[in-house]
């Protein structure tokens, strides 16, 4: 497909992508949508009007809006004949676009002229915990190789949410994150985190319950926080020390399913509107110190930020390989045949502040995660519950079989016994203030590629 | 205050009361807001034009709409100034309405008549663990009486959220939740369930590694799901077996905070909008199965019911109580020394399919939870997560510290042990499909009561 715009083979945003953002410029602030080809975007406000087939004709308000909830409530066929009107309208063949100077002056703006905006409103936000290399990571950190894995993750339908979170701090990409002021307990031993390490907390307990219930409260002005006095195990607030990121990806829900009427997998890919790349900050000594016994919650509240472009399934359809393999078999309502799984490259760079030299600190790829986004949506709904369009599902950290395509710093450092060396000399074991993180996600074609831009945030010092 | 509406002194909405809900009629089935007074509803929309005072006179609008959103948007001053309004225009001594026939007519519905809608869009939903009584049953039940409480609670700040569960399935009183199809473990002992055990749990991850991995799929088709045949310990997938309410109460969030800016305690007040009664219908066996390490999900998801009219804080400022005695004291941003606990009786009955005889199984009283809910935004919010209006804020299981006002079957059954026998003779452990559960909740006066209507959820079969 030749297209009206120039790009380079390399360009995130060939014709074959087509992923739908929300933006603005200065000359015209009212957030719209668009879709991001080449350096440009075509603003589809613009062009509603040429989206005339069977499918969308009645339904051009849908690009005249400031989110893609809308459009996200379509059909698949409704998308697919989206997707093919774009096309036909960028391609060289067809006048419509290219012979039309005026249109083509309104309806094209550069992606550097332009402030990009959350895609769509979040109503709910579950993270799952896909990843099997993360959880054996995890695992092999804090209790052995032999009983890495939880028996229900080995129980297929039991990969577990990491939380819902609040979607009122998802944030875009290009954004910032602040590092956690909650309480948390420090570590005996230093960076020996971890937030999954039952066995470890469970020791944890039945030791410290005398210590805390006796300990002081010597207090320490700090910024407008306290600071409590650190005697041994007690509990302390203010800064919390072990932030990381969690490279992640999530997918956006297209469509709906009733209360009480599970989505089944045999439909969960209609449900599938397209992924994002997503970060989702921890914090690993507040995570480790509330999470038992219903999950993390300010360890994670903080914020999560999402990259701007919404790449659809067709986009990544050339891309599909084998699933990850399963063992034991799924549960009946879990069990597809068809490939749901994505060779997406993934990597991860921190730049330190005041830094213009960013390191590569993982390199990952999407295809690890054991659990398919089909089957993430039947195990989502299989008790009825009711999903609704611009919903977002996360991955889980995705972590690779190998040290450098671990996720997390948590698991790259390897609970801060390996502090990784960035190109300007300095260490990490966990994020610093200042920090950059900057994720991509791209896959690569012989003759294009499909990218999913970069998700960035800097890590603020604590209020 | 006398009031144009005639109703009794018992009345759970009195002209102190003033409860804001959302309801249509068969005549007008537009979503509106209303205040409940007496036995009637007098809707806004009609006279939205009389807040005329220096608060509302430019937002009457926000009474037209079919939400609270809005007005949930506005300041402290404004809500206090339409209650003004509306119980000057109730009282007696208050022509405009009361002397305007054809207003009167339109202005009023029975709540007979009425169907009553979601007060709210709820954006984020979070549920606390405030019962201190309810933990430590728990606790108890799988612990000892000395090791009760994890340390994580004796830490003030670190109450737990229960879940930001899935909004989405939030729904009105008056409805219908549905048994939860879910993997999960049978017990090896029955009835022995908790799903905060974290040391009985462990002993099971320890043992249980072997015989899951050895485990054979023998299937048995029951309607559309399979159950696998359960050799001890082995996952099965089916309706789950111990199907439980939870009473609790919750606050919608008013005002808003930006990312990155907590709200103080001092503030935190200003942002308690009006209170619910909430059940969240929660599938015991299933929770134990997934809980770990990440939180319960879908034990929970099932649905969550709250009863329709929201109750604000200014008509239960006659009922305030003293807080809750906190030892250790709370961390700084914790601390409040005004009263921000409420008498509020509580009451759960269950009728049995077909029944219409009702056996009240459990008596609490919100003012048995250890953590104010000025306290619970301060947690939420002290890391810089922001909240919007509409927001949902559970209290978690609200248990009393008698055998008859806990708060969960669960406790009431102790795990199973203790079948309670109902009027009509049968007995609960757990729920039964098409049992109906009803909640209640009031202030009891001198002169009146403050009553929150009912929140009523019938429970189906599994589908």
């Amino acid at each position: 497909m030749k297209c009206i715009i120039q790009y380079s083979k390399y360009c995130d945003f060939p014709i074959e992508n087509l992923p739908y953002g929300v933006f603005s410029t200065s000359a015209n602030p009212t957030p719209r949508i668009g879709v991001a080809i080449g350096d440009s975007i075509l603003d589809l406000k613009e062009i509603a009007y040429l989206f005339t087939g069977p499918e969308l004709r009645n339904h051009q308000d849908v690009f005249k809006e400031a989110t893609l909830n809308s459009l996200m409530a379509l059909t698949p066929n409704a998308w697919k004949e989206a997707r093919g009107t774009l096309q036909s309208l960028l391609s060289v063949d067809n006048p419509t676009l290219k012979d039309n100077a005026d249109l083509l002056s309104r309806a094209f703006t550069s992606q550097a002229e332009a402030t990009m905006h959350l895609p769509a409103r979040i109503g709910d936000y579950t993270d799952f915990y896909s990843s099997i290399y993360h959880a054996t990571n995890v695992g092999v950190m804090f209790r052995s190789k032999e009983n890495a894995l939880m028996p229900n993750w080995e129980i297929p339908s039991c990969w577990i949410p990491r939380k819902s979170q609040f979607c009122s701090s998802i944030r875009n990409s290009n954004t910032q994150a602040t590092r956690a002021n909650s309480p948390y307990r420090r570590s005996h031993v230093a960076y020996c985190v971890c937030p999954f390490d039952v066995h470890h907390w469970d020791i944890g307990t039945m030791t410290m319950t005398a210590s805390l219930l006796k300990r002081r409260f010597s207090t320490k002005r700090t910024c407008r926080y306290s600071f409590l006095s650190s005697n041994g195990a007690a509990p302390v607030f203010g800064p919390c020390k072990l932030m990381d990121f969690e490279l992640e990806m999530a997918f956006f829900v297209g469509g709906s399913n009733k209360l009480g009427e599970p989505i089944s997998i045999d439909r969960a890919q209609d449900h599938v509107f397209g992924f994002v790349i997503m970060n989702d900050w921890s914090a690993r000594d507040v995570q480790k110190w509330e999470y038992l016994p219903l999950g993390p919650f300010t360890a994670k509240n903080l914020g999560t930020s999402i990259s701007p472009w919404v790449v659809t399934t067709y986009a990544l359809e050339p891309f599909v390989v084998d699933n990850f393999p399963q063992n034991p078999e799924p549960f009946p309502y879990l069990r597809h045949q068809d490939k749901f799984n994505f060779d997406i490259n993934l990597q991860v760079d921190i730049a330190p502040k005041g830094s213009n030299v960013s390191t590569t600190v993982c390199r990952s790829n999407y295809k690890y995660l054991y659990w398919t986004a089909k089957q993430q949506l039947a195990h989502h709904t299989v008790t009825g519950c009711n999903l609704n369009p611009g919903d977002l599902m996360g991955s889980g950290t995705i972590s690779g079989d190998t040290s450098d395509s671990f996720g997390s710093l948590l698991e790259l450092s390897w609970k801060g016994t390996k502090p990784i060396t960035l190109l300007d000399g300095s260490q990490r074991k966990f994020l610093q203030d200042g920090d950059t993180v900057r994720m991509k996600a791209f896959c690569e074609g012989d003759s294009y590629n499909i990218g999913f831009g970069e998700c960035e945030g800097i890590l603020l010092p604590a209020i």
